[in-house]
This record gives structure tokens, sequence and C-alpha cells, in this order.
């Protein structure tokens, strides 16, 4: 396969290859022009730094660099160590959870903790704080020998502080008379130069991974974040990175022609639904299970991206035909706010098909012969034609295979996507200011010391008389 | 606890008990009027059948009674029997799947098949066309001792008939010798009178449980539809139908006032954040990962009912404060497009605290001797501000524990909401004719015999050219 051709982006049936349909959702040729030089002005601001949050763009040329790093080959010999075990716990929420959760899952099975084999099992915490999932973790890890890797740039955001409280002292209570053994333990990843859990890490000599200053945690997963807790699960870390240097090189220059660099122009489009057809949502539909929680890491990575300043397309996000069962209805007869992107594989990992039976009373013999792989692709094409039909523009992005050097092409297209759509929008898509006003109120509630939360409770006080 | 009290509705801090934060997000006195004429209205075509869609009005008044039927006993007693296996494996699409599966997360825990206690592992398949999702099952069912409950109204829907035909063939290959056995270790629900599963079940003695044939999917949950799976997994049943009775008793009637009734002011509220305050998503959040697929079950309830006419919220969810790290940006500072409803729970299901330590790296000791659960409270209310005062409004359902009898009553409020919120809206909130279009289009393309068939074929050819 030529590398530049890995990734196939498509309107889908708007105009393509199955004729004009939803032909009108395309943008016409001025509309074209605008986009065009659109492309080039977000280009310019990412790829000389000229725009907003050009400190955060580390994850730009990060993946063609790093597979040769030292940190990369101590991530191999980590997950080696860490493989011995029997239970690995991943502690971290946001981009320091989802991307190395979905990575996982979409390349092993969402049923991988099941069918793992001579891998740990792997559990996320540190991504809630929810009394009962300490308490089922409590009762998985009992007996088993198990190990911590810890994400966390500071150390001190509250779900994965108050988790590794919990767990390392589970885990030091363990080898209470060999406190060594405890610290064999525990891998962290956190900032290179400070924080708490640096601070920590370097009193106990923990192994230390870096999570780099200049990359955002939604932009984090082909760093040691992601890659570490990957590697653990057996999947081929060098060819995720591989998949993802390759797509930074096919998509680092605007083309002749808009569609000529299909990250742009699938920017250019989600810009065009957003502003011109007034699309308030964007479905990400993938059309395999394994992929679920692909769509949850696409939904931090738009949402915190585009989602400020009032404006930003709303990131949801279905497996079909699981959810055509369910949210299909709305898609195909309600408001007419959205626009789906959906994500296929064009070979099955598997190879199953439809037997005859001689009852035929589920009325299936119809189908003997075919792979489910084929009528799952029947499936797709069906349903972006009636979305099509029904107002839901489709685009349709399609890769050879779900396997790590694919992934990690998409992984990377979709960042770029995003940094650029970010940049059309008007928008610096490398902050999160949003997150703070809960944070300072949890905080204030809390009782946690100090100057600015004394002021929020004062705040809290005058406005609302709130007894605290 | 006073049963008529189970569930607090409030509209969180939108003038509520820390002030006047988002009054404005409130209907004032005139709409305030209006909406209590429409609920009045829409009750009376739900309660007297002079709606659209008055034939699927089971679920009505179905708790009260069906705990006293001998089909409920009969399920109770198919249980027993399949607890004695190693794993069930559930087969069903849609409201035949996603029921089920919320209820046994949200009362055991997301972490079921690890932690289980003498009840079978359970894995929910039928619900795709995935080829990875059928070969890692077949590795996790591989010498295990399994049973099947297929959940099918027709027997025909391409999904599940596909998945039984799979699963049944591994049974049948199993006891190639012994039919009996295979035959034992297949259940099968589905219409009590007609269709290609009944004439199956009927053949091979297959014990049988009803899909009522006046309950739509979405509405089925606690019906023998939802009550067989969920009883397997040790859940208690009786608990969920006796919640759920006693709320189809508190909520039978309007009351002097719009807010004596929780139910239709609710489904009021939703309305007019649509209508009047133009909001376009609807966010389900839920503070406990064990209630995430809950929240799938939500979008399914309402997406289905509302989303047609080219209307109605979209339904979205979010698994709070895991997805604050996500989400949590667009919804404070994105497009202000979103209300969000979320649902809690006072008392905690353990007691797991925050310990004091020597070393404070981590900056936790402010939080010793707070539980998880108070810091988790703490996040809710400190998000609900937030996100008020950012301009997406808050409604709190809270409940005093995650228990049977109160998921029971949550889930008839919310499917009485739903009800009359498709009845003010305008819409038959009971069918789905837009579900039919991307089937129509698959089963064209799939060749499946039929004039109907044939019929889509030839348009399918004329319209776009298809070479089918």
């Amino acid at each position: 396969m030529e590398e530049a051709q890995r990734l196939c982006f498509s309107t889908a049936f708007a105009g393509g290859r199955d004729g004009g349909i939803g032909g009108g959702s395309l943008p016409d040729a001025e509309e074209r022009d605008m986009l065009s030089r659109k492309i080039v002005a977000a280009h310019d601001r990412l790829a000389k730094g000229t725009g907003d949050g050009s400190d955060m763009r580390g994850w730009l040329n990060f993946p063609a660099s790093y597979i040769d790093s030292a940190e990369f080959r101590r991530i191999l010999a980590a997950a080696e160590t860490i493989k011995k075990a029997d239970v690995l716990l991943v502690i971290g929420i946001g981009g320091s959870y989802l991307g190395a959760r979905a990575v996982v899952e979409a390349l092993t099975s969402r049923y991988y903790n099941d069918i793992r084999n001579g891998t740990p099992a792997i559990y996320f915490t540190g991504c809630n704080i929810s009394e009962s999932d300490y308490a089922a973790l409590d009762a998985i890890i009992e007996g088993k020998d198990f190990c911590i890797n810890v994400i966390s740039k500071s150390g001190t955001t509250l779900e994965p502080a108050l988790a590794f409280r919990h767990f390392r002292a589970k885990l030091e209570a363990k080898y209470q008379d060999r406190p060594k053994e405890a610290d064999k333990r525990i891998f962290v990843t956190t900032d290179a130069k400070k924080g708490a859990l640096l601070a920590q890490a370097k009193e106990r000599g923990w192994k230390r991974f870096i999570v780099p200053a200049n990359m955002g945690g939604r932009y984090s997963v082909l760093s040691a974040v992601g890659l570490l807790p990957i590697a653990c699960a057996g999947v081929d870390v060098g060819a995720l990175l591989r998949g993802a240097a390759a797509a930074q090189k096919a998509y680092a220059q605007p083309g002749a022609v808009p569609e000529d660099n299909a990250c742009y122009w699938y920017a250019a489009l989600r810009y065009h639904y957003y502003t011109r057809m007034r699309k308030a949502v964007e479905l990400f539909a993938v059309y395999e299970p394994n992929m679920t929680l692909f769509g949850e890491w696409l939904k931090q990575l738009f949402g915190e991206s585009d989602g400020k300043e009032f404006r930003g397309l709303f990131p949801a996000s279905a497996t079909f035909t699981t959810d055509l069962h369910s949210l299909g209805q709305y898609v195909q007869q309600g408001e007419r706010l959205l626009f789906e992107t959906v994500i296929t594989f064009e070979q099955p990992a598997n190879a199953l098909g439809v037997t005859k039976q001689e009852h035929n009373g589920d009325e299936l013999n119809y189908l003997a012969g075919k792979t489910l792989h084929e009528i799952n692709e029947t499936a797709f094409r069906a349903t972006a034609l009636a979305h099509q039909k029904g107002g839901c523009p489709s685009l349709h992005i399609s890769l050879p295979g779900l396997d790590a050097e694919s992934l990690g092409w998409l992984i990377y297209f979709f960042e770029k996507a995003c940094a650029i759509s970010g940049y059309m929008l008007g928008v610096n898509p490398f902050d999160q200011p949003g997150v703070e006003d809960y944070k300072s109120f949890m905080f204030a509630l809390l009782g946690k010391p100090g100057e600015e939360h004394d002021k929020t409770r004062a705040d809290l006080r005058a406005a609302y008389g709130m007894n605290i």
C-alpha cells in the first residue's frame, strides 16, 4: 500500500461514486475558494507558530522523532516488566485516560481483559470519584500481583491523586516489610521538571516517564502518556508511531487543490457544515464496537479544542449498527442539526461467514456465503445513503484495516484536523479555560486551603448566601 | 422513606436553595400557565388513549400488575437454572439490549463479570455485525457451559438473528449427541402469538417468555425482555418492579400546581428548554460510572420518542467527573445549546474515605476524614453551579440510593416523562418510522428476496445508477 493513500476520505454518497445525493451539502465554487484560503491561513499559523497556543504544538512533529528516542526504548523495557504482573492499574483522567484505553480496545478488543494472552489485565481508575468503582477494583486486585502506572502532569489533579493515594497505600500495605517491592511496581508519567508527583517519584526512586510540557492531554496519546499502558497490552507501539509518522509526512502541506490534503479538507468541511449549513452536532460513527472508546477520545479532542467563546460543533459519538436501534430514528428524522463522520475499515481482522442452515426459520439463508464484514459494510453503505437522503450529510474515512499503523495514522489525521479546525474557527485549539470554573467552585466547597480558594468562598457567600 | 418522595426533582441552583443563579432559565408565570395546560392535555391523551400510538401504552400500568403474574414467577425459576451456567449470552438489539445491560451494570457494577459471585458471566451480543466481536465471544465461551437468552419480537431482525444462528450452532455442535442439552440452554423472549422465533421455539421446546405486543422496545425493560437477564445477574427484580409500581402510583395524576407531579413538570421543562430557550441538546449526566449505560438507555428512550418530524432535543450523555475532563470545556463555554439533566444518589453503596498521610506530597490531607461520596457530591454541586453560571441550565434528579427500588422508580419516571414529552411536542412517542429507511436500503443491497426489496433495488438503480 502506498503510504500516502492509507486513509481514504470521501464525502460518502454526497456527489460521490453512487450518484448525486446530498450534493447540495457540499461547498459551491465560491465557498470552496474561501475555504481554500482559510486552509492556507490556518496551516501557516500552525506551521509557523503564529497562532494562539503555539507553545503547545509539541505533538506536531513528535511521532517521526520519538521512535528513535531513549525514552521510547525505556517504555518497551518497562512494559516487559509490567507484563509479568496479573493486573495493571492505570491512574489518569481526561487525556491521561481516554487515549490509552481507546487504543487498547481498538487494537485488541473491548473484551481485552477476558481474552488477553500473557499480558496483564488492565483497569483504568483515577478518572472518577465513585466509591463503587473503588470498591470493585479493591475486590479485583485482592491477592493479585499488581502494578500502577500513574499519569498526571502535576500530581495534584483531584481524581488521579485520590486514586493514587488509595491504591499506593494498598501496594505499600501488601509489601510493608519490603518497601522496595512496592516501589518497583509504581511507574510514573509526569512533568519532566516540576510538580508534586515528580518530587514523590524522585524520593522513592519510581521509574519515570515524561508528560511533554508542550502537548495538551488530548494530544498526548502518542507520547509516554499513552504508549506505556498501550505497550503493556501487547500492542505494537512502534507500528502505531510509524503510522502517525507517515501521516505527519502525508499531511505536512496544503495541496494544489484543497482536496489534496484530506486532513485539511476534512477540517474545512467541518467548518462548512458548522458555519454555512448551520449544523450544530458532529456525530462520529463507527461500525466496530472495539472503536467505541475511540469515539470518546474524539469527543474530547474536538469538544475541548472547538468548544469555547460560545461556539463550536457539539461532538457526539455512536457505534453502529448498535445505535441505529437507539439514535438512528433521531438521525433520520429528528432536528436537522447533525452531520456524521463515519470511520470504517476495509479488511476484517477475522473471517467469519454466514452458513446455510437446513431450517431457515430466521430467513437468513439468502446471506449464506457472505462474511459478517461484508454485511457490516453493506449496513454502512445503506445507512450513509439513508442519512444523506434524510438531510444528514455523511463524511467517510476508510482505512485498510484496524491495525496499529492505520490507527496511528488515524490519530494523527484527527489531531491535525482538529488544530486546523480550531484556527479556522478562530479559537485557540490548545487551551481549555472553561474547565477551571467548576474546579474553582469545587475546591472552595471542599475547603481547600489557599488564598485563591478563600477568595472564591467569599464570592460564593456574597453572591448566593452560601454558608461556607 | 415516604414512597411519594423517593425521587426528588429540582431545578438545581436555578432559583433553588442556593440562590437565584440562572433564574431566567425557568418559565415565567404566563408560560407556566401554558405549560400547565399542556401537561393536562398530554396527560389526558396518555391516560385516555386518545393520542397517537395509544395501542403501545402497555408499559403504563404494567409494573403494579406484573409482579403477581405467573410469567414473573417463571422468570425467577428460569434465572435459577441459568445461574448454574458459566456464561449467559444475551442476544438482542435496541430495547432488547440496552435496558437489561444498563440495569445490570447500575445495580451490580460495570465490572460485573469480574466480581460476580455465584452468578454467570453475562455478555450481550446480537447488537452489532462485527466479526471481531463474534471472534472474542467465541474465545470466551470456548469450553464453558453457556446458555442463550435470545430476545426478538419477530426473530428476523438482522443482528440478533445472525448472532442466534451463530451461537445456536455452537451450542448444537457442543451437544451434537444430546440435542436436548442444547435445547435446555436456550431461553426465548419473543411475541406471544406470531413470528419466526416463536415457531422455532415451539418446534424445539425452548422455554418461552413474552415480548408484550403493546410495548415498544424502549419501554420494555421491566417486562420479560429485561427482567430475565437482569434476574440472572442476581438483581432483586421484584424490588425493581415494586419501585416502578410505586412511581406508577405517585405520577398517576397531574397535581394542583404543575410542580406537584415531578414527572410531568420535568417533561414540561424539557419542552420549555427546547421551544422557548432554543436549547438543542439535553445532556444526561451521572456521577457514577455504573450508571453510564443507563445514559445510553435514556438516549434511546428520548431520541426515538422525540426525534421525528424534524424536531426534538438531541439526547447526549456524560459520566462526570470523568467527562468533565473531556466534554466539560464545551459544556462550560461552547455553543449555548445545552441543558443538563443530572442524576445523583444520596447514599453511597460503600463507605470509603480519604486517609491522612504523613507525606502530603499530593496535597490531599485537607480532605482527610471526608468520604469519596461527599467529595463526589461536592463535585456535582460545584459543577451545576458553574454550568448554570455559564448558561447551561441544570435539572437535578436525586434518589436515596442506587438500589433496585430506586432504579425501578427512576425507570418509570423517565418512561412516563418521555411519553408526556412526546405528546406535548405533538409527535407519537411510541413509533420509530425513520428506522425503516436504512433497513430498506440495506436489505435491497444485501439481495434479500422479496417484491418490496425488488422495488427498492429498481428505485436505487433509477435514482443513483447503482449496479445492483
